[in-house]
C-alpha cells in the first residue's frame, strides 16, 4: 500500500519589512502543523485523499490566519465573496462554487456540487440555494468578519488598490479568540499576500485529490472570480499526473491554466513532478506577470512546493511522520 | 503576410429523427455562411483575429438559430443566464463573463473585461454592473426570448431533465422575423444540442484568437456555469499552439480542461493540430462521457473541426475564398 502524503498551503506573498519575533512566526507554524496533522490523521485512518483535502481545507477556512472562510478579505463593497474547488484524481470528478456569501465552508459546498449535482461549477445565489438544499451550513455575513481583514480593507480602499503588487506597511493581526489587546504580526505581509488556501493528498489506495479555497483579493470588484474555483487554473487532480493547488495573482494562473499545465508537462513532455512544477512557477507564470506558488504531489508521493514570491505558508506530512512546516524560501 | 482564416461553430448534437427538407437545412447553411463571411471581411480589411472572433460571435449571439444571446435557452426558473469568453493568442489576454442576464452581447462584455479591467472573469450582478459602466448594451429579459426556446423549456421541464442525453421529438423552430405560421425544423435536434457558439481566427499578422458564448443548457439550475466562459475549458488561444473553441457537455470539457489540452498536446507531445484535436475529442473526452466537438486553428492556418456527435454546425473561410459550411459528418 502507498504511504499517504498530504501537503497544504496558506497563501504566498512578500515578507513584511518589519522583523518578526520567533513567537509571532510560531503561530503560523503551529496552525499549519495542526491542520496538516489533521489531514494525516484522516489518511492514516484509511480515509481517502478526497476526504483528507476536504478536511484540511475546511480547517484552513476556519482558521482566521488565512484568507478563506472565517478571515476572508473584503470586497470593494465591504462584503465577502468566497470561492472553492475540489477534484478527485481517480475519475476527474470535480465540484466548485464561486461568489458565495453565506456558506460557512465553501469547500464543503464544492464537495456537494461534485457529489450531489450533475454540474461542476455553481456561482452566486444559485450556488447558495444548492448548498442550503444539500445541508451545507450557512452563516450570516458577520461570521466572515475579522477586525484585521476589515482594517486591511479600509487601508487598501483608501489607496484605491485592488491588485496588490508592492510592499506595504506591516500588518497587525488580531486573533478572533485572542485576549483583548493581544495581536500579532503576520510573517507574510497581508497587503501583498495572495491569499488562498489549498491541499493536495495521496491516499493509501494510490488516489490523488486537490482542493483550493479563497476569499479572493482585498477590495476586489464584486463578481470577480479568480483561479481558485476553476479546474485547471487554481486546482487540478489526475492520478496519471499530479494533484495541484495554486495561490497567487489569480488572473495569471487562469491565463496560463497553471495547474493543468503542471499535469500536461508530466503527461506529454515526460517531465518529473519537480520539473513540471518549476517550469510553471519560474518560467510560464512570470511571462504573464504571475506571482505566487503551488503545491503539487504525484501518485508516487513526490512533492513539489515551488513559489516565486518571498514566502509561501506551507506544510506537509508523510505517513506517521511529524508535519514539516515552512514560510520563507530558506526553510523549504 | 499570413492568409487570414476564420472558423465558427454553432453547437453540436444529435440529428433529429425527422427527415428535413433541403430548404430547412439551407437556413442554417445561410446563417453560417453569412457570419463566417462577416468574419472574413474583418480579417481581409486588416482587422485582428480578436476583432474577427468578437464580431463573428456577436453575430452568432444575435442570430436566433443558435443558443447564445437572442435565442438562448431557459433556466429551470424560466430565465436566461449567459456566459462568454474571449482570448488573445498573442499575449494570453483574456476576458469572460458568466451568469449575466441583461447583457445583449455577452462576448462584448467579455471583451470589455479583457480590455478595461484587471480581471479575467466577472460573474452575475458584478459582471452586469461592470458591463453597464463600460458602455456594453443592456436589454430586458424579453430580448432573449424566442417562442421556440420557451416551448423547448416547457417540454424539457415537463420531463424533469436538465442534461439531455437521448433523442427527443423533432423541433419546430419559429424565426423571430418569420411571417406568421412559418416555422422550420432544426437539423440538429435542439433537445439534444449542446448549444454554444464560438469562433477562432488567424489574422494577417499571424495572431490567433478565440471566443465562445452560450446560453447554457435548457432547464439548467440557476448559477450553473459550464465550460464556455472558462479559459482552457471551453475557450483557449495561444499563438504558440492553437486557438480553440468548444461545444458539448460542458462539465466533461471542464474536467478534462479540453481546449488547453489541445494546446498542451501540441506544445509538449509534438502533436499536429489535427492529432491533438482528434485525441481530445475522440479519446480524452469520451473517457468522462464527454460529447461534443471543437474548432481549432493554428498559426500556420491548419484547421481541425472534430466532433463525436452526429453533427456540429460549423463553417470556415480562408482569405477571399467563399465560406464552407457543414452540419453533418459526411459533409465535413
Amino acid at each position: 500500500m502507498t504511504t499517504p502524503v498530504i501537503a497544504i498551503h496558506g497563501g504566498a506573498g512578500t515578507i513584511s519589512r518589519n522583523s518578526l519575533t520567533a513567537e509571532e512566526e510560531a503561530r503560523y507554524h503551529e496552525a499549519l502543523a495542526a491542520i496538516v496533522g489533521a489531514g494525516q490523521a484522516v489518511l492514516n485512518a484509511g480515509g481517502s485523499a478526497l476526504e483528507a483535502v476536504t478536511e484540511a481545507v475546511r480547517l484552513l477556512e476556519d482558521c482566521p490566519l488565512f484568507n478563506a472562510g472565517h478571515g476572508a478579505v473584503y470586497t470593494s463593497e465591504g462584503k465577502h465573496e468566497l470561492d472553492a474547488c475540489v477534484m478527485s484524481g481517480a475519475d476527474l470528478a470535480s465540484g466548485a462554487v464561486a461568489c458565495v456569501t453565506n456558506v460557512r465552508n465553501p469547500v464543503l459546498a464544492a464537495r456537494a456540487v461534485m457529489e450531489k449535482s450533475e454540474h461542476v461549477l455553481l456561482v452566486g445565489a444559485g450556488a447558495e440555494a444548492f448548498a442550503a438544499r444539500n445541508g451545507v451550513a450557512t452563516v450570516g455575513p458577520e461570521y466572515f468578519h475579522t477586525d484585521a481583514r476589515h482594517e486591511q480593507w479600509l487601508r487598501v480602499r483608501g489607496q484605491s488598490r485592488a491588485m496588490l503588487d508592492h510592499d506595504a506597511a506591516s500588518f497587525v493581526f488580531a486573533h478572533k479568540d485572542a485576549p483583548a489587546g493581544v495581536a500579532e504580526k503576520a510573517p507574510i505581509d497581508p497587503d501583498n499576500k495572495f491569499g488562498t488556501v489549498g491541499a493536495v493528498a495521496l491516499d493509501r489506495f494510490g488516489n490523488l485529490a486537490a482542493a483550493t479555497s479563497t476569499g479572493g483579493i482585498t477590495n476586489k470588484q464584486p463578481g470577480r472570480v479568480g483561479d481558485s474555483p476553476l479546474i485547471g487554473a487554481g486546482c487540478y487532480a489526475n492520478n496519471a499526473t499530479a494533484a495541484v493547488s495554486a495561490t497567487g495573482t489569480g488572473e495569471a494562473f487562469m491565463r496560463t491554466v497553471a495547474c493543468h499545465d503542471v499535469g500536461a508537462r508530466m503527461a506529454y513532455a515526460g517531465n518529473t513532478l519537480e520539473q513540471a512544477a518549476q517550469a510553471v512557477v519560474f518560467q510560464q507564470l512570470p511571462k504573464v506577470g504571475g506571482r505566487g506558488g503551488l503545491i503539487a504531489l504525484d501518485a508516487q508521493g513526490n512533492l513539489a512546493l515551488p513559489f516565486n514570491t518571498e514566502g509561501m505558508y506551507r506544510a506537509y506530512g508523510r505517513g506517521e511522520l511529524a508535519p514539516v512546516t515552512a514560510i520563507y524560501a530558506a526553510q523549504a
